[in-house]
């Protein structure tokens, strides 16, 4: 992703690893109903293509907002679970929340 | 921009209008330093385009987050400022900083 501005502002720090509207949805989904499966993502964010799904995934994963657990061996399924980390963007969500609630219908 | 996912969430609807790193960046100026002309957020916002800009600031200025001020009618020079319901994004804004201030760097 772009780290053209200024890394000296957290906003700016911050939106470069959550800044896209589908990853914020995936964070949303995952505190809200907890541990996903892609296809329970492909399902939830309709209009997403699986392309731009695992590449969301993937950096939220090497950022550490989020882990991948293998919950069968043969053949492998895994799930995605929010880290410690990826957790504390609740307040995130909830002011995302709150101000749409208000402002938007 | 997309509004193919799910309207029934106000999440998905906030980030429908400001889900874009941009947008956010644009928010967080005009709330840490009040009223900026156009060129104010290109020497800000290194790395924006301004035909970019331009979108950005009118996606904003048709969801009623920010206004348009003339200050000078000869020759005419404007600038952007926050309505009441763009200063209401403090919270998000407040969310973001104190995630990044603790996870980023």
């Amino acid at each position: 992703m772009s780290t053209r501005y200024d890394r000296t502002c957290p906003v700016a720090r911050t939106l470069e690893i959550i800044g896209d509207r589908w990853t914020i949805l995936i964070i949303r989904d995952l505190l809200l109903k907890g541990p996903r499966k892609f296809l329970d993502f492909e399902l939830s964010l309709a209009g997403i293509s699986p392309n731009t799904l695992s590449a969301r995934l993937k950096i939220l994963e090497e950022a550490d907002l989020i882990e991948r657990r293998f919950y069968e061996q043969h053949p492998p399924r895994a799930e995605y679970l929010l880290t410690g980390k990826g957790r504390e963007l609740g307040p995130v969500l909830r002011a995302l929340k709150d101000w749409g609630q208000k402002h938007t219908r």
